[in-house]
């Protein structure tokens, strides 16, 4: 089957355009982003979501933030620069690509601050097009080198979304899933559904679907009694942000499978390019996991009430899979396999 | 606090009265039944659910059945009864409890089929008015030998519901809770909301709020965090079937919290009436799990599609713990601690 068409995130027409992911699976409905508030509202409730394509978001928002900056010299062009940068990074707090993308555009400027502001503002939109096609090339290496831990037949246990609409357009751990697919293994996936946000029930199950792999969906709590079945080969999941120790945190619930995974002696695998590792960050209790709203839980789409309205609601949209239950962590560089403290260091840098 | 003074089911006005319990936590409706294809009806979608609860609502159920049948002799009214008790036991399979109410219907028939029918009815009517005391007691003396168990200040998982609401009016898991609370023993509890159909987010919790407890929601991809924060001291679910090995099928999700609380050194209590026993059924591998439909995962109660219309789904509505990750067995008749095999014929027989 001829893999889908379609990217997730990209400039065009003087906009960002994304995929209102808010929208799957009912409609394929795209977003032309003119400003940045916009941008940081559309991050903040997950009309783009996962961890590649927010370091690209991040990228492209801050060139759509500065483009129009008028300033007589770069002081004043790099307080708006800041601005635009702290702006973007106050959206959402777990995901390393985020910050990384905003920290590369930094860069860029801080380089070429003797250049002439409207030849910075072209040298960001060119750094901003290379986190994009750096990102496409990292999630086809990454699809290369997890293809060759996949066995023919296998059945593949994932979480959330770690596919084409995490990142620009194959995905990490789907990824993995598209190119054992291509290779001719023949594998099945099990998708969590992925509560609160259902990302695994709208999200995977649609692209995998388009793209003919075949898939199931299970609820969460239901990985454990598939494990026990025999049912799951292996565990594949995507990373929000990797500290130095190989803890890697990533949407809710991917520390249960890693939990029930071992238990159940199932290979656990992490997919996720050199870009979400953050080796200032010595292990995952520094990483900072966002809290979200109550309603996400008690509402479906804050519509239909699921539960009380006074009812109190824990709500994190992360966890953390400590390193020693991750079998290996497959990125762009190659496939990283314990001891993470310094295998991490000889991969990634 | 006062005990919410609410039975979930009884015999009123010449009907089964139960609450709608697909109607909560939105309004606390009642339904009288006065059919036995009605009854089916609501026990294959979980307006009337929990095992204790249909045990309660077979053995009411038997009597609804056959309260009208004119048949000229015991062997005639035999046939009607015989059918009556199938019908009902072909709604759910799982649940002991319906299975041993309808056995102990049957029973009382048999033992008196020397007396005239009108007689057996009235003795069935009283045999399913003595289930229904039965359970009322039993559920105190579960919340009993289960609150020593409790520490002050414990916070409790637990999943599904064990409550009022599965029972006749206290609970198994939810009266352990009940007891410690009345004991002054100040317990906090989370909630797992209980995927597809909800009856953490929206039963446990009304009940649990209505009586005064400290509850808080969370999803069930959410428990392991909970757990490695040290939120959790102790997790009680429920049972719908116990094997004579002590393995145990409940609600789908429980056996993951059971491999959870193991890997977290947490203790893992089941709490069940004797009813619940089946001790001709060795090990959890020979109890029937039901497998639900697809769209209870893909819609919101048949509303809101949350995932695509062709998707496979897997939803099995129980799974099965094994007996060596229960700490221990809350029953009516004491605390059961392995070796199950042996102990559990001691303590229920």
């Amino acid at each position: 089957m001829r893999r889908m068409d379609i990217r997730s995130i990209e400039w065009k027409n003087d906009s960002i355009r994304i995929i209102d992911q808010t929208k799957l699976p009912a409609k394929l409905e795209y977003l032309d982003i003119k400003d940045i508030k916009t941008l940081w509202q559309a991050i903040k409730v997950l009309k783009v979501r996962g961890a590649p394509a927010l370091g690209a978001a991040a990228a492209l928002g801050v060139y759509l933030g500065i483009k129009d900056v008028r300033a007589p010299d770069f002081a004043g062009f790099n307080v708006q620069l800041g601005k635009v940068i702290d702006y973007l990074g106050s959206s959402r707090p777990t995901a390393r690509n985020l910050f990384w993308g905003l920290e590369r555009m930094r860069f860029v400027a801080l380089k070429n601050k003797s250049r002439p502001i409207v030849a910075i503002k072209k040298l960001l939109f060119v750094e901003a097009q290379s986190i994009i096609e750096e990102d496409r090339v990292a999630c086809r290496k990454i699809g290369e080198y997890g293809s060759r831990l996949i066995a023919k037949k296998d059945t593949i246990l994932t979480v959330c979304n770690a596919g084409i609409l995490a990142t620009i357009d194959y995905g990490t751990a789907l990824g993995v899933i598209y190119r054992a697919q291509e290779k001719g293994k023949d594998v099945k996936v099990y998708a969590c559904e992925t509560r609160p946000l259902l990302q695994g029930a709208r999200l995977t199950v649609w692209e995998l679907m388009k793209n003919g792999v075949d898939v199931t969906l299970n609820c969460d709590n239901m990985a454990a009694t598939l494990m026990a079945q025999g049912k799951i080969d292996k565990v594949i999941a995507g990373a929000d942000r990797i500290a130095a120790n190989g803890d890697t945190a990533n949407k809710i619930g991917t520390y249960s499978l890693a939990v029930l995974a071992q238990h159940h002696k199932i290979p656990f695998y992490i997919a996720a390019p050199a870009s979400t590792f953050d080796l200032k960050i010595r292990t995952g209790k520094d990483i900072p996991i966002e809290q979200r709203k109550a309603e996400e839980v008690t509402e479906l789409f804050f519509k239909d009430r699921m539960s009380h309205k006074d009812i109190k609601v824990f709500n994190p949209a992360f966890d953390v899979t400590p390193h020693n239950l991750i079998t290996a962590i497959i990125s762009d560089k190659g496939v990283i396999r314990p001891s993470y403290l310094k295998n991490i260091k000889k991969v990634i840098c």
